[in-house]
């Protein structure tokens, strides 16, 4: 996490006030719940509240305790005494410090989820808005970066639309699993606490209680939260690098927008690159990096051992900030990007036709042909198109065992653009109406 | 794969017989349809279904072809002509390979997935068994590898269903993720294949149609599903590490059955090595690390590019076979292992009492003693304990600064175990009774 | 590992025979080792070598005895034994299973780094003669996929060459690595046996002593073994990547060689794609995915744990067959790569000789403009030839404000291609020369 | 990178400030290289060095101009030439961006090595004083966590030290791939500038020049750069599990220096915790982590795109960052270690003296008997011991079939400590006086 791949919505969650302000909640809320069920005084639950809530914590403050007692949750009580004054032994009133710092994380990664499907749906409008704006512009379709067969600009579109809204269930489930509160004492059994506190700060909090937790709340559900943000970080650089080919010089076919004043290159003033969508490249490997400490998390010793908390320390911001930045400068992209049907148009034009030479081999197969000879007289003038720069359908015109099968006038009719979009609006009704 | 970690049950999903008749069961549903919607004659669709449910597929022959055309699928459908005839011409129209190899990969998957659910819920039935086999069996929780307070290890093992459990679901939502099927042609558009043949087949097959293909299924679908089993993985690594741990020398709480017979070294005729554990924790790694091939997997370019395919044909199998055997494994060693009580409590009494040390805190603080005051009340007799090996309650009791807040009497009631297991019921309950 | 994706050479070294046989080795030259220090009579040792030499160990009957000790090492004795007679008893005297495992599995990967570096040599030599061949042809070079000067194809080559020169020194480091041999007894100490019969057995199977080893050899080396696989095999994506660019359609300035009798799509005829490319694409990402067991496998428990070799029995082959597969490949690809230089004159006259750009701005600094002036000068020019398809030359002439610095005339000659490639032999004898 | 896991040395390689101020050595040196021969005046570059040297860098204003220009190295250029007025123009003449970031990158990896090695040293330093004070200081050596052989606690230290030897080694050549500098031009033909400017350059940045760049240096460097910090964080993550498992509560036999004031839980004050040693394991998984997206940086498109920056700009930084923390904080834990040496002695005689079955093994094979009978009357009293605990010699003196073979007093001298130290001295000199 650096500024320049940050967005303040999403850092300020991480932020050490942030972070001190949830952990006084859990334990404030805490204190109403033992009062309410008579364990501590009702009046110093009312008046932790008061205290912390208008409390200003002083970060270096805690700092300068932790250095001496080497434990920052004790830290923060001794700080939060200060302001509570003697009734702040009512407070952390068998609790553990896993049972604040879990729960605060799982309030941090819930509030990260919920940016970043915010996120997902701003890119979605986007992806919907420009899938329908090219819903019909036909351009060729590409398998191994080579001429296949048409397909339309809008179907691009649509197929990312229908990848993102994966990956926004992904995220409501990655959400789900890691919205889990644990107020459940050193190893987890209740014994110095209640669990209708568990109960009462897990609902304040919009949480739910985790049924069974050692301490710690369990690790596998954070690394199943993680490797969810590797997979949406993948789904990032498929896009980012479709977008990356489409503006390469020879094919040009989309181009991220170019501001004024912007410069490509210290050394060459020609240049436009599609860097934004690079840039994005790099962060999904980045995102993808972080979901392999987050697995090897999990194996924690017994109740508990802490060495999955130097991982989630960094990562934690890491990984969601950013995903989060990635997020919004491809949703950018997509809003500005520059589309040239024109060029599209062009390069589909390149391969003489070649892009209809499986509806020629099909029609072959109906008129008798078997697959195999259809397919090497297909192939055959295929080949001279492609290698000597022919036009597809005069050589299938001329090669007399084609017409035999198949008239020329019937050749001529398959060499027809509209054959290939045919079924466009039943997929747009598939991704955008339904799923 | 390899023999040694796999179970033929999963092995024989992956193998090219399996794979020929899974392509063969498509191809045949897609003539079925076709022949239905009038596209191809109805007798041609029956025979292809006669005579390919009748075929014995040669590996060998399709191999020796492939060895030309380069193409495996292409060489499955001239081999598939050799028993078909004829009308083998129908066979594939309008389909490209994908259409096949990207549905079948999927079934296998799914199949997969199913077995290693199964898996899973034999490894749950154990634990469950177990767990209430030791419900009431007190043992010390540790944290950081250091005594920490009293739990069951029962309690132990209903933390691992809990966590199987949510694997288990996992599981269910990997496998949705993957139960796709596409039969959209050559790059998506169904220019050449009616959509009522996909939505046949993806039924037939027991799948759902892709909403939107390109060519292939998306592969963000089998990141997901291929992180998924690696987060599991992770499941399988904390237990056998808890395993592990309670089965060190100085520790001895548990241990992996040990068969007559065997033998634990070649050179040290005295040991019992908990060697079905660590076996599992190296396939842990390997599962995990699996899931980064199936992320780089997702970036193809534009409508496709084969690339992910020499990684699928390897981590397909490789993934799920071991999983399926390290699950398998595990559960075993959970139905077999050897518990021994007596040896809990012998550890839990080492350290003097001083599991206790949270209940005095709590009681100074209820009598009026700051939190930090109480704290290093309770922290100088529990260093005597620790580090001379003094008795806790007996150092409490002669300290008057504790005892004039919380009499001797009273401190003697607290180093009570029930007190540690009061709510085992209820978490039992959470876990086994809801969830 | 999976046939397909497999050479004999380097398979066989993974071979239970050859496995056996090593371990044979190595057990035979300690026997040795220990008469000749008077551990174990003359005879014994010799009659070790006589038998085991002569015998055919039969890997099905090595299983059996595995099903009842569990144990492989044990295993095998038992049936070496069988051949030996009595005189077994003084085989594997002092020695530890690990001793003989890790020793082999040495042996094994060092054989396979010499293959790989066999590998590498081959893809240099193809390298070399193929730059060699194409050193002074033009090509325009392409920063972000878009034009930016020309470079020629040897020297695109010429890096590769390099690059693989460096794959291969890292190989040889790795074999370094773990090219040791430790027969040092149950946890390292030589109790048990004499360090001269490590020294000798050492010598003999081609290996160096380890300096300290606790009953296994430590995994750090091996970490980095498949470490510098996952490096090597990235080298391998990005000249795979860069033909696969080369050939797509609107590009084409290289293609893979396409075999008579090959097809490239079961649907589409015309198809010609880089699949083998796309292959080793794919092959990449999975020995990358191996590295991370590997350095997982480091932190094994005090002298050693066993949750390694589950590990190391899949990647040891898996990494060495596979990155030997794509090696070979690799080189096939550029053995036989077909080269358009007549489409890389056409693609680089593309953008109107938008690649002098930096040349022209550094006339105009020289000629006394502002950095900053010169390059807003130059970037409004090459715009309208980027937007516009103006020529560039003819743009620059008619603005005054570049004219009144750098005359037409100096303009016309600053477009000349042999600005670009003067540098080409320097370059070449660097690369081929030195180094 | 976050500050509780920094050391300000290494986080100031990474400052703005550091970055800006290496970028201006390399323009200024390659000014004074231009000058001396003849490309530009040689006041011009005397001025360069003179107002560049005492100017104050603002990274704000660079930020600022960067926001319009989308570009940072042309942001820094009009900055500096702010401070170098008219001359500026002779700045970066025939350069292009990468030719500083890639440079300047490489500068800051090497000084981020240079570090880091001196972590080592340290680091080695203190295992080998610590290894000599614990030379003959006996401990059970463990395989699989259960009893083995005995050792000493010396000989786990020289395996330690041995390992962080090669971490050296493997960092002195990871310090060698990195420290190239290129100074090539855009696609790094030299076109626009001299290879006589890379070289000088090269010079007094204490690099040599890259044979071949093209645009960038090759990032298969890089990659090799951060696999190897992965594999040295893996290195770090076993010693520092053998520390925490060596704190153990059963086992207790070294721990964690523990600091007045110091507070192992906020719930229960009895607890010491080997916290440094568990964070430092949390580290390597990150460090670890980092490698990947390295790997992944290699296959850059054609002469470069610039997906690697992102991911360099956050590991650059993080990974040295927190490799170099952990190395110093592991170096604390052990120059502080609590040892127990009489807990070793009392988990050594745990076992009743199995730890002598091979000895005995081995002393029945010269006696005649087959190793398998052997190893049968060895486990059957073994096993007499481990489950009853029994003891073992005395086991052994009643069993009739062993004393048959070896008589009583014989086994009673095997029951000898110093066997299992005999050649300390020999390995210590293996590690710390060869290497």
């Amino acid at each position: 996490m650096i500024p320049r791949y940050s967005r303040k919505e999403m850092t300020s969650i991480w932020d050490p006030e942030t972070r001190f302000r949830i952990w006084f909640e859990i334990e404030a809320h805490a204190a109403t719940a033992s009062a309410e069920i008579g364990l501590i005084p009702k009046d110093a639950a009312k008046k932790i509240w008061e205290k912390g809530s208008a409390a200003a914590f002083d970060v270096a403050r805690i700092d300068e305790i932790e250095a001496v007692t080497k434990h920052d949750v004790i830290a923060f009580l001794t700080h939060l005494a200060e302001f509570v004054g003697p009734e702040a032994r009512f407070v952390h009133q068998g609790m553990t410090s896993s049972d604040v710092l879990d729960t605060c994380l799982n309030v941090q990664l819930v509030r990260a989820a919920d940016i970043i499907i915010g996120d997902i749906d701003r890119l979605l409008a986007a992806l919907k808005t420009r899938a329908y704006e090219f819903k019909d512009t036909v351009t060729i379709g590409r398998s191994h970066g080579i001429h296949a067969e048409p397909t339309t600009f809008g179907l691009k579109l649509a197929f990312a639309y229908a990848e993102f809204q994966r990956a926004r269930g992904r995220m409501v489930a990655a959400r789900k699993e890691v919205a889990t509160c644990a107020i459940s004492g050193a190893v987890g059994t209740f014994a110095n606490i209640d669990p209708r506190i568990e109960m009462y700060v897990a609902q304040k909090m919009g949480l739910t209680p985790e049924p069974v937790s050692t301490q710690i709340i369990p690790r596998d559900r954070h690394a199943m939260y993680f490797a969810t943000l590797g997979v949406v970080a993948s789904s990032i650089e498929r896009l980012a690098i479709e977008i990356r080919h489409l503006q390469r010089t020879e094919v040009l076919e989309a181009e991220e927008y170019f501001s004024p004043g912007q410069k490509g290159s210290s050394a060459m003033p020609h240049k436009r690159n599609p860097v934004l969508s690079e840039n994005v490249t790099g962060l999904a490997r980045l995102v993808r990096g972080y979901a392999l400490p987050a697995m090897e998390n999990v194996a924690l010793w017994h109740e508990r051992d802490i060495s999955h908390s130097s991982v989630e320390r960094m990562i934690g911001p890491d990984a969601t900030v950013t995903l989060d930045f990635a997020l919004n400068r491809l949703a950018g992209i997509i809003e500005k990007l520059v589309v040239y049907p024109e060029n599209m148009k062009k390069n589909l034009d390149k391969l003489g036709g070649l892009h209809n030479s499986q509806r020629v081999l099909l029609a072959l197969t109906q008129a008798g042909v078997s697959r195999e000879d259809a397919y090497a007289l297909v192939q055959r003038n295929a080949m001279k198109t492609w290698e000597q720069g022919k036009d597809f359908l005069v050589e299938l015109k001329n090669d007399k065992d084609v017409t035999a099968k198949v008239p020329a006038a019937k050749l001529e009719a398959m060499f027809d653009l509209d054959y290939h979009t045919a079924h466009v609006d039943t997929i747009f009704k598939r991704v955008f109406e339904t799923g």
